[in-house]
């Protein structure tokens, strides 16, 4: 039995779902299709978290109950699973640094408030972006992105996703992962070996 | 035999030093007698980069040989050691929660030195300020302080610190622990028992 662990970018990624649909409801039906072929032989999962991302973006309705059958949603067992210390060691050397970026991103915005004082909404979204890219950008930042990661661990299964952060941690934890771009032409390749 | 894990803060920390010494070098010579008085039955152990910042307080000539003697020098191992999962998990949560707590202190520093452009440096004084606490207070941010919890675990040894950051972990993680401001006390009764 081969088994994936789905991100939500597989269906909200603008590059990685216009592959299989115009929008992430009509993104879900394509992948449901193949997953109904697949059925028997691959399973695919999700964890609690991004289950709940990825119904912000598809009409429920639309794809149910096909989704519940071929979608298996589990939580990791995070009470039995662990985590090699030096993976942590790295989280926390790479927050530290990042934590002290962003001070320095706040302070440019505050010197340049001080000079432009009426472009303080433009400075402020500066900030925001710039603040975004110095914290979140590339790092694990979520419970939900840490229960997918852990999910595919406890399963031995494969990720699948386009986040840098995601795929960095599942290359330190000895995860095997799949981009999600090239997600749909694996898929096609699996349809055709099993049916 | 009985282990301890030491941080810093014994040797630096002002309301918990005071009671070794006037200064980090006298607090360490107390500290070392003790230390002497128990040898063979306790162990005192630090961390590579506890170590480091330790020496930055105290005259290394003033201390030596017997600090090479009685504080034994030991990084831990994070190639074996495992971390349970829903620790990583609280703590990219507690995380996740500071980092857009240290994004509103930065708005907050803009919006204010527009209305007062004349304060600048008073405000980004207060933003260092409000934007450490935000980030930085109560929580394990540096790989010295995850090195000393992960070397207590190893060691299944005591930690003494005064930081909430690591007391938090430590008891996390199911690290037994000694408040630093009660060391002294702890020296004093091990010893009476031991002498």
């Amino acid at each position: 039995m081969i088994r994936f662990v789905l991100d939500t970018s597989i269906f909200v990624n603008p590059d990685v779902r216009a592959k299989f649909g115009k929008n992430p409801t009509e993104a879900m039906k394509t992948f449901l299709n193949y997953a109904e072929k697949l059925f028997g032989s691959v399973e695919f999962y999700v964890s609690p978290g991004i289950h709940r991302e990825i119904m912000n973006f598809v009409e429920e309705e639309e794809v149910s109950p096909d989704i519940e059958i071929y979608i298996i949603k589990k939580p990791p067992n995070v009470h039995d699973i662990k985590i090699p210390a030096f993976v942590v060691y790295e989280l926390i050397e790479d927050i530290r640094r990042r934590i002290d970026k962003g001070l320095r991103v706040a302070e440019t915005a505050v010197r340049e408030s001080v000079i432009d004082t009426s472009s303080v909404d433009r400075i402020i979204q500066k900030l925001r972006r710039n603040y975004r890219r110095a914290l979140r950008e590339g790092i694990v930042d979520s419970k939900e992105d840490f229960e997918l990661i852990l999910l595919a661990k406890e399963l031995d299964a494969t990720i699948v996703s386009a986040d840098v952060g995601i795929l960095t941690w599942a290359q330190k934890m000895g995860i095997k992962w799949v981009d999600a771009v090239k997600f749909k032409e694996v898929l096609d390749e699996l349809v055709e070996k099993w049916s």
